[in-house]
């Protein structure tokens, strides 16, 4: 099919992968001796998750990706382009889409386009992107595309530790999809910035300044929020305001940071005049109409006020968006197409014909902010059927509590086995679904083995050639 | 202007950097206490380009792209794309783009969407499809795409340590370019393999298998070979041997492996029985046509028959693609594009209406096939003002051959300065042109700070906020 003859290019189902077990941010509150409610209220997370020695970036693509083709029943020879966003690096050369590629050789599809794309959380909006271009463009050969966002989010000992998480989503990328691309509104900030980054290659571990962070991520909010407006009131002819998308979905760190983003747009549409802001939260705002940017960022009541006035639409437009950060943590490039998984699983049946609005944050940094507009789709990929196959309540509902020192005891194993060769993993599968991959062992050429729970013998499935 | 009105997207610009010193492969054969010719002939190389400690894959790109920018005349606000390919890991989260974007932030450009695509010397083809696909995408805005291909090889001391190299690489990507994709005749081969990798993620030097590399090499390319050929049979409903193509451009780890692929493709268009292959080059290969493919990649005696047969047409279609990467060495993500500029320089007033057959190759492994149409195109963005531009045969002449022992010097400093913070460089930028980027420090913080040859007062450029 020739390009621009394609309609609605988007995706067309999902599926998501997480660790079995979690650590309850509550229970941590305790364990790391911090006041009551500083990660729960504080950051407004409820449990963590993680990998355990057995499981890897790695292996939960594999996984998220192999289960996406049983589930929905795509022929791997159908898929012709493959990209991976992940920020969790196993070997800075060799791309995490190469150890995807087994599951297709076995097939006998060699021929996929496409590799990693890395920048921190962004990465996976960058791989959604370049799949749905490819689409579109002259070199599209008819094949699905698969995004693949993927990664483990753990910390150093401290106030960023409780931010952790870990999952891995899978997207199939066509055209006629019930979640298509709204290209033409799109706006983008990118700068150079020292907010958080991994310049320490020998650890797994960031170098993160939390609250300029934040700051970053509420200026590149504003800018995104700002180009996004003015692309809209171009082509549609009239202002745009939150009263014109149904959901906001928010890359979530921690869920506060996702309240303060969306009051954020209201004070923003408070400050364009928008007509959608009633007189009331207008009154209350007005008193901070003077302040610099930089001092709206930093300005503690004007945070609370927004909150305030922008607190039902958060209900109605935000809320659902949140269930499944809120559970698992930050999963980095994943995060935003999980909490984007959790309004398709809250709200599939009402969906229909809604615009949704999203906004992609890596530090370092990289921003977009873009939209979807939904249809129900037609079956396998319609939006109940979608929410069906991911079983979200299912997979968060088995999940395996454990003790926060279970959980710190992980992060140090996790600490030794990092970059290193020659080891030979515990092979407990015991908490994983069979289906799950897992890692084996790693040989003395750092060459990394993994086999499938459930398989009848456990051996690795490849040996790389 | 909406996706399918644009026409022959592609290359309408390009530019070339690479460091001031070199090493000559003669003298690194003495030095090594190696047998004569086994670098220059057994490898096929001449020289080495590395990076002293004041540059790095960082300023090398900042310098690339702001001398495009400056000599093509391109005001940095009509970019809307960067995408950056490379495997030389300084951070593992923070893309090399938001470096660059210090260029266009100053200009007021912030809305530049693109990351870095990343899998070995792969990731500069990934990121030039990114920027072409783009282009035909509903979500392309006008501007211009921008594709930076930058790294720095370097190896352990052994028999790998000649095949280092070090470039940088920019493109400018819109349509009407003189450099346009045929985009309908790709073939790509993607596999899981470890034939070059980066466990180590303290050490800078990758874990390689050469032999089996080189296999793989051959492996892919044949697979990659064979999809083009098929592609093109299926649209043009004829026949593709390598007399239909101009120039065939091949990712050049060493000459030695280009020479062994055009080879290969003249032994493929054998096997295929192509009736361009003449009934005297048939006679010398029939006794091979009952090799397996395996054996067909072990066997000397095949090797040296097919680069026989093959050594004219490789005279005409290969020879003028090799002068930058035998000067250099391997530029992993810059090496294709290096000797695609290599053909531009030399050929560049007889190229118009010719066909380009290109042969990307990254370790892991991921590889693609595919082919420009070159035309005239039309001031700033001709042949020949690229050529200019590019200014080749000036750059190559006044680089500075530096003795063995300080290229070693210079590789145990970088040891020591790989992922490491808190230090000084000694800031001799004696070698260095006016306007060329350099480092001058990474803090406490591990913030690296570059600054400009030639600026009034050698102030860091930015604090990175």
């Amino acid at each position: 099919m020739a390009a621009g003859r394609v309609k609605d290019v988007g995706i067309l189902a999902m599926d998501i992968y997480f660790p079995p077990n979690c650590v309850l941010q509550e229970e941590l509150e305790a364990h790391d001796g911090v006041s009551k409610g500083k990660y729960t209220i504080g950051l407004g997370q409820d449990s963590m998750a993680f990998c355990t020695e057995v499981e890897d970036v790695i292996s939960m693509s594999l996984t998220v990706v192999k289960s996406l083709l049983e589930n929905y029943k795509i022929d791997p020879k159908c898929i012709g382009r493959l990209e991976v966003g992940s920020e969790t690096v196993i070997d800075k050369s060799k791309s995490i889409k190469t150890w995807l590629m087994q599951i297709f050789e076995e097939c006998g599809n060699t021929d996929i386009e496409g590799v990693d794309s890395s920048n921190a959380c962004y990465g996976g909006t960058a791989a959604l992107f370049n799949c749905v271009n490819w689409v579109e463009s002259n070199s599209w050969d008819g094949r699905y595309g698969l995004v693949v966002c993927t990664d483990s989010a753990v910390y150093a000992e401290g106030p960023a530790r409780p931010t952790g998480g870990a999952a891995a989503i899978a997207m199939l990328i066509g055209p006629n999809a019930p979640i298509s691309f709204e290209s033409k509104y799109r706006g983008s900030h990118m700068a150079h910035v020292y907010d958080f980054y991994k310049p320490d290659l020998a650890s797994e571990y960031p170098v993160v300044d939390g609250k300029l962070s934040q700051t970053c991520y509420l200026m590149a909010l504003d800018s995104c929020y700002n180009t996004f407006c003015k692309r809209f009131e171009k082509i549609e002819g009239k202002k745009f305001s939150i009263v014109d998308a149904d959901s906001f979905v928010f890359h979530s760190p921690y869920n506060k940071l996702v309240q303060k983003s969306f009051a954020r747009l209201y004070y923003n549409d408070f400050l364009r005049n928008c007509s959608t802001v009633d007189q009331d939260s207008r009154e209350k705002l007005e008193p901070f109409s003077g302040l610099s940017m930089e001092e709206s960022y930093q300005s503690r009541d004007l945070e609370k006020v927004c909150q305030q006035v922008a607190k039902n639409l958060y209900g109605t437009k935000v809320q659902p968006t949140t269930l499944i950060p809120k559970q698992l943590g930050n999963m980095y490039t994943a995060s935003l197409y999980a909490a984007f998984a959790s309004v398709l699983h809250n709200k599939h049946d009402t969906l229909a014909g809604q615009r949704i609005v999203m906004f992609s944050y890596g530090s370092g940094m990289t921003s977009t902010m873009f939209s979807f507009k939904i249809n129900e789709g037609q079956h396998p990929f319609s939006l109940s059927n979608i929410a069906s196959i991911m079983d979200i309540s299912n997979k968060l509902e088995s999940r395996h509590i454990v003790p926060p020192k279970q959980f710190v005891e992980a992060l140090k194993l996790g600490e030794h086995r990092y970059g290193a060769k020659d080891f030979v993993t515990s092979q407990d599968t015991a908490l994983l679904v069979p289906g799950t991959y897992y890692l084996t062992h790693v040989d003395s050429m750092y060459r990394r083995f993994y086999a499938v729970k459930g398989d009848c013998i456990a051996t690795p499935i490849s040996n790389g050639h």
